[in-house]
């Protein structure tokens, strides 16, 4: 099931292309050279899943969509502004196959071209006219920065526990699909259990999401990626797969260098040298269960995700959202 | 006149704590190591002046405390946030005397701390239920942002004009100072004239303390300023005094050092090697009469500032917030 043939993008194809048209604007506020380069992020921006979501739920709940256009647009550009500091801090050179921002600019230009695109996803929010949105998604953005920095101060001598990883994607990618997922109700005033449906069924989406993500950081390959295989091992993050592979196999040494890793990584910018230690658990986990019960894992959530909208009537809208969740987690590997 | 026989910091008695308090709220979203040394900054936030305007706004049109409080504590964040990232672009060590975040962690946490101090800084401002200031603030924060990256990527071969000066103190300082003094009116729905006079006169405001902090730069020193003497001119940016200096000494060749090194320290986070020419180059700004004339307009803009509220009723809070356009131009140096 390729993007292209699914229902939301016939069902947005003008939204969807409104929503880009709306992140580009930001252009306006950066510097000539820069400009170019965050655009050419913008339009890379691949399956825009989050966007959909917006529009999806603003469409099921009757929203207007004048008002979730800009919305959609936030969200997505809040997602675009904690890729490029994720790029800067991970010192990462390619993301989608392209050249990331602080791989053309200085620290300094790419610091700040971060926090214009910031400053635009809460531009955009407040266009919602929704206090209420845009408490969420304030409350967003601190979830997702301060996760991060909690994640670089956390010093691990074991295994982390699944509800360390869940915690830690939720910061990362969870929150946002929440929030996306969210805001026809919030648009609409819904009321509170309605809200509080669709956010769990985006953290839900959110969290297969990323489990396929992290399946792919070992068993894709670098052409599919567009970013170097094995990343998060090299940067002492233990995903979900990662982690039953090491429950599995107790005695692993690895699991330590990959722990120590984390402690050397944070703040240093620096990626394994070991490089003969990474590629050959590589290939142990490829060669592992860990990515069949990793997916396991993900499509449940999917499954409960879908769940969540059988009490809303069955419009296009919702089959859509239904349909999303089936394909977070049928990317190919 | 010191901050601590002025009336503001008597009559803020508990609010200015307050607001503090609020701030160092933050905490709560950073990892131990960073908290602290968060909260020192915070807590050694000097004269207050930014939140001190909101407050006195406030009280000016009646606005509830409750509401104005987590207002002068959005701005006053938003102020440190900006600084964190500033204080990491510039490779400042110091800042009020105290080691820069940066002097303590690497740059991605200190990107990331900066960047959790700006989600603070919107969820408080989120809290004061007003779209329009809500509105205005992340459009600040916008131009704050895009303002630094202007000016990063800006080219210079000749003297700036002062229209060039005005448009880059407005991004740095004036806009920040405008948005504290017209919250009072926002929080209040009170008619766009009135929110543009308070805007204004914030502007000015902000324009006199960011000319006569540009004086210091070179007429102060270095225990009083808490930072090294020079840093704007070590950074190639022509200040207000600098410009008129340069203006009256047209073949002046070290303006060329100093422009050929706004080219060079883009970027790369350099200060003028050629410490010489720039100690030379102060001695004869110290010499002239730049730092005088500098003072005179920056006394013009207070004086137009503290005239604009002589439409509004003569209460303590109008003398209040007049008596600031006075310090913000009576600083010792």
């Amino acid at each position: 099931m390729k993007s292209e043939e699914l229902l939301y993008t016939t069902m947005l194809r003008d939204e969807l292309p409104a929503v880009r048209a709306t992140m580009l604007e930001v252009q306006q506020r950066l510097p000539d050279p820069v400009a170019p380069a965050l655009a050419a992020i913008i339009n890379g921006g691949g399956k825009q899943l989050r966007p959909a979501l917006a529009l999806l739920s603003a469409r099921m709940f009757d929203a207007d969509v004048e008002n979730a256009v800009p919305v959609a647009a936030a969200v997505e550009m809040l997602h675009t502004a904690t890729l490029i500091h994720d790029d800067l801090i991970d010192n990462a050179l390619m993301r989608r196959g392209k050249q990331t921002l602080n791989a053309q600019w200085s620290a300094a230009a790419t610091v700040l071209a971060g926090d214009v695109a910031f400053a635009w996803a809460a531009e955009l929010a407040t266009r919602s006219q929704c206090l209420r949105l845009i408490k969420h998604f304030s409350e967003t953005l601190a979830i997702i920065c301060s996760g991060e920095l909690n994640q670089m101060f956390t010093t691990r001598a074991q295994l982390p526990t699944e509800a360390d990883y869940y915690r830690r994607i939720f910061s990362k990618t969870a929150s946002l699909f929440a929030l996306a997922a969210e805001s026809g109700p919030l648009l609409m005033q819904r009321d509170e259990a309605d809200v509080q449906r669709l956010r769990m069924f985006g953290k839900l989406v959110g969290e297969a999401f990323q489990i396929v993500d992290d399946v792919l950081d070992f068993m894709g390959d670098e052409v599919t990626l567009g970013k170097p295989v094995g990343g998060d091992l090299r940067q002492g993050i233990i995903t979900l797969p990662v982690l039953y592979y090491f429950r599995r196999h107790p005695d692993d040494v690895r699991l330590h260098a990959v722990l120590a890793r984390a402690e050397h990584v944070r703040g240093h910018n620096n990626y394994m040298r070991n490089e003969s230690t990474i590629q050959a658990l590589i290939a142990d986990l490829r060669q592992s269960d860990a990515a069949e019960w990793a997916m396991q894992q993900a499509e449940t959530h999917a499954a409960e995700a879908s769940a969540l909208l059988d009490i809303f009537p069955d419009t296009t809208y919702r089959q859509a959202m239904q349909e999303i969740t089936a394909f977070a987690v049928q990317r190919q590997y």
